[in-house]
């Protein structure tokens, strides 16, 4: 099997279909890569990059297009809606397949150095390769986006973890990091009652009490007229989809309602699929090299 | 996604290594098949080989390890104790991914002429590639084995469905067919008494009423005290594991037995665990393609 790492850069530019395709186009050129997505928002002025490959193949498409984006982007000249510090703005690394948390965080390491020296762009560490736990919250290392930033990075508190303590002038900053797969995952109940969507969610979210890798929400599909409980699952591995499933379900079930279904919205790894049929079979000794198509 | 269909052709000679190493290596020499495994019995004085790859490179290998069997081979001198007609006893192709039965049965038609015409081999086509339902099961074919078989190959019900209506001098006769990948599957009882896992298998197998693809039988695991319903999921598409899980289950209750575990033995294809995760999900509209390993 082969280790497989995610990649999902946010680049500030949305707008610019030329920019946008001299940036992706660095990644293309890394044989060992596949591209899996490239999402402009006009309005954030910005563009979320998908991409998958070995660690090394990763990084090297990572580091090319952050080095294009550095020659392209002019940060004092940005605007857009979404919160950002740099042209480059946040790079995460995500264990795929045969990949740890570890690995992953090592790589996003030598790729936070390596910007650092080689472009002269001042490094935040976040998530699970933050250096201190003030910095594990993206929203923190980017309070005052780029603007603020520029005027506070000399603070001994807004130092950058890799390069100079003074904003590129104009690619600004980056974030570099690690994190678990982001799953999409909705639970359809078997009523129109939005407050029982509403509350169910509160007793999965972590806020709230609930399971520590969950962000939840109870909302209301109006074609269908059904409660669904919309949930973030931020971390799979940590809080599995079918516990999620079986708690929605039991609480439900204090309301008299059922669960009529529940989606996965966008992609996500095979193993949060195996995880759950193992639970719900009870499989003894599972091993992923049982997977037939895993042995090819 | 790439088509990907398995073969598991068993030779009949498993003591004399060069010869079995010569065989294999036809396989090894096409370069877009998989060689997954080579299970060599002696008693049996026969080899199965699993391979894996595209509709055109399994039939490749299939052809030119059945042609090396063919050289190699002398079934005027074979013993063994497994039933078996020919140096190539039996071709099965089983569809692994993105392909279906009636692909599988086509190929096993293509390669039956082809091992009919150029090697003049009869051929009897079995399973879901039988011209007749008196072929459908190839304990059925193979009655008398080659001794026999050599005799009675001149009578009308017994004329091979491609080539000569004779033995080949020293390969015998050859089966070829397609059919579901077999899933070797262990239900474990939280009971020592065995009678209830005999019980329990015969509400799920096809011969007592139970499931279409089911073989069963109770046996117990006396390291263990636990008794075991074991068994053969002959097509799990047809009869999902989940469906025979959640009936052992509910017939395991009537004697307020629980199921302590259940295990895969051997390899299965991933759509079998992806069926199971979407029933107990009460998946909506979920597809394949979400699979992120899928994309690449």
């Amino acid at each position: 099997m082969t280790k497989l790492i995610e990649c999902v850069p946010n680049f500030s530019e949305g707008r610019r279909p030329e920019v946008i395709e001299a940036i992706v186009g660095e990644v293309r050129k890394v044989a060992g890569v596949s591209l899996l997505d490239v999402k402009p928002d006009a309005s954030h002025n910005r563009t979320v990059v998908t991409f998958v490959g070995s660690p090394g193949d990763v990084k090297k498409a990572a580091f090319a297009a952050c080095a294009k984006a550095a020659e392209l982007i002019d940060m004092e000249k940005h605007t857009g809606e979404h919160p950002r510090i740099g042209a480059t703005d946040v790079i995460p690394f995500i264990p795929v397949k045969e990949a740890t948390m570890e690995e992953c965080v090592a790589l996003a390491d030598e790729l936070g150095q390596e910007i650092a020296e080689k472009l002269a762009i001042p490094v935040y560490m976040y998530e699970a390769a933050a250096k201190t736990p003030a910095r594990k919250n993206l929203p923190d290392i980017r309070k005052g986006q780029y603007e603020g930033l520029k005027e506070e990075i000399g603070k001994p508190e807004r130092r950058p973890d890799y390069g100079p303590a003074r904003m590129h002038p104009t690619a600004g900053a980056t974030v570099v990091g690690a994190r678990q797969f982001l799953i999409a995952y909705n639970i359809n109940l078997g009523t129109s009652d939005v407050g029982i969507a509403k509350k169910i969610a509160n007793c999965i979210r972590e806020a709230k009490g609930g399971y520590r890798y969950v962000r939840a929400m109870g909302v209301m599909i109006e074609d269908r007229q059904v409660a669904q409980v919309t949930i973030n699952m931020l971390d799979y591995t940590g809080t599995p989809l079918f516990r999620v499933f079986e708690t929605v379900k039991s609480e439900a079930a204090r309301y008299g309602v059922n669960i009529i279904g529940s989606e996965i919205v966008g992609l996500l790894p095979m193993q949060a699929l195996l995880d759950t049929a193992e639970f719900y079979l009870r499989l003894e000794g599972f091993s992923r090299k049982q997977v037939l198509e895993d042995n090819l």
